[in-house]
């Protein structure tokens, strides 16, 4: 099949061997996969990447040193099953699964191996046990949103949001975009929100956030003191009996800091961004606040199906997000444009296109 | 009066006028005070101290360039009574006292203010709405020890533990061991706890800890692996529907992110220790195991006033912590001392003495 993958720092378009379904396991066709700005990391940083994974008894076994065919946001077709399956499903159906396969010996992950390969190829292979259909008439590059979404779903449920609980959201990129989405759907707010870039502002209106925020206009965390220029809007936050939660997307070294020196006493730090570098923290400012710091990763089993659930019954609109679509030759360059996304929330990759 | 004033980065026992008790407040005499870690960053860091007070809405108002009379963890009695008081207790009583001032103006600190003399002089101005009575026949240095405790209560309180949940103090002088008692007080268990000392793990049994380690000799997080060396005794830990909440109750720059790296997927770290310096840490093993950090400072005047029942009930064995009383004189070679603590947990300070 063809794929694209990731050899030495770069990404090529290869012919490899098709997967072999096995025990318990599906054949599937890609149909449309998103590219996450993991994978934009495990380009630059593949070796981190597997490290921290193999030290947390997480499930990457990223080698820099063999090929990878990266995509873990997908919705396929089936095409085949492999022994000792149920059939549940006929060929041709459209599925969702998490991005990992079930097996005797543990779990593996699709995407970020080089054994299994990911959505950036023609073809899949996917555990049976773990397929949620697509409900009748949602398109796969919808259905391929359930995974990003369900990031922001697990990580506003793991927030634990009260009433007195007011939303800031710092970064409004997929992940970004995400929790918003999520925030809304709990009925959460009002939900502000802060990126440097005019489109991603514009999609987290689309998204529900209630405010926006241009931090090169004026200082987010403002919003949260009695001057701040958001006042009126804002008179739910400064009610001091209500508690700032704050949704780090953004992943870049430094932020955690600037968020913890600027957060309001009492303020929750709900961290997203996978910032792959080294980092530097104040903790006194941290300390005298009394902040907390909640670094939240993935999603369950039950938030994924729920989130493709929410997009199939139009409770989450993501149609907005998709601002790009390639296939398989254009995989290289849409990494580069994704790196400084002024114009891009979330490109597709459809393997199947010529 | 005769106090210890710290100026210039330095302790100095000087003749300074006595407080004057204002409305609502009364004068008491300093019976016995605690000299605490905080008191030892503060002639150390005393700019950083009072300007991450100020950053963050605290009450601390440490100018470096004024005179300050330390001490917040004292027992005292009481001289005379200032205007507008209700005089609930006569002259005589011993009473203890959260180490803030109530005032029209806000609440201001006791002890880090030049403004606000504490127990390292021989008089003090309390506010009377926060007295407590010292129950009887507790004596004054162990009444003392309320503040301190209170520490390690509001600690394990803000930790919200469940019985999954399995403690783990990581350093072992007054802040770890006032966490390591009110975990016995709150029945959580089994409590393990490390630190360099040998003396301090003797402190630290007395305490309630049901386990020490010495660092030096094995890693404390091996006992949370599957080849602990302590895996007979702690295989409540090693069950997997368990979660390890460790207790930072050290401070020293690159603990955390120590902590972070080792610690099993799903912990929480409540960090207690004060790092007044820069610190790194590697957000993406926090990320990759879904780590809490909750950092927290301080107790509630309900915490403070339980502290000061149970030390009188017997619940905390808090005698053995108390390794040394000074006079004023002595106050700055305990200082000293207490910055390389082989021998102390507690050092008094009695201004009374001659």
């Amino acid at each position: 099949m063809r794929a694209v993958v990731m050899r030495n720092n770069t990404l090529v378009v290869e012919s490899i061997p098709d997967p072999i379904p096995g025990p318990g396991e599906v054949l599937v066709k890609t149909l449309a996969c998103g590219i996450c700005g993991t994978d934009l990391h495990a380009l630059q940083f593949a070796g981190i990447l597997g490290a921290g994974s193999r030290s947390s008894g997480g499930v990457f076994a990223i080698d820099p040193n063999r090929d990878i065919v990266m995509g873990h946001e997908f919705c396929a077709e089936i095409l085949d099953y492999g022994p000792g399956t149920r059939k549940r499903f006929k060929p041709g159906t459209r599925v969702c699964s998490m991005p990992k396969l079930k097996r005797a010996t543990g779990d593996e992950a699709i995407g970020y191996s080089s054994e299994n390969p990911g959505g950036f190829g023609e073809m899949m292979r996917l555990s049976e046990s773990l397929l949620l259909e697509v409900p009748n008439g949602l398109s796969p590059e919808m259905a391929a949103l359930t995974e990003p979404m369900a990031v922001g779903y697990h990580a506003v449920a793991k927030a634990r949001l009260g009433w007195r609980d007011v939303p800031l959201v710092i970064g409004c990129g997929p992940v970004g975009l995400s929790v918003i989405a999520a925030l809304k759907i709990k009925g959460a707010g009002p939900i502000v929100a802060v990126d440097l870039s005019v489109r991603r502002r514009e999609l987290a209106i689309k998204m529900g956030a209630d405010m926006v925020i241009d931090p090169t206009d004026k200082s987010p965390y403002e919003a949260f003191g009695p001057g701040g220029p958001a006042r009126r809007f804002l008179a739910r936050i400064l009610n001091p009996a209500r508690h700032a939660v704050i949704f780090e997307c953004v992943g870049r070294p430094g932020l955690i800091d600037d968020i913890m020196s600027n957060a309001p006493r009492h303020a929750r730090i709900i961290v997203l961004g996978l910032c792959m570098e080294r980092d530097n923290i104040y903790p006194v400012s941290a300390i005298y606040k009394e902040l907390d710091l909640h670094f939240v990763l993935g999603y369950t089993g039950d938030e994924f199906a729920s989130t493709l659930r929410n997009i199939s019954r139009g409770k989450l609109p993501v149609q907005p997000l998709i601002t790009g679509k390639v296939g398989v030759g254009g995989v290289a360059e849409a990494f580069v444009e994704l790196r400084s996304p002024q114009h891009h929330a979330k490109i597709l990759v459809e393997p199947w296109r010529s």
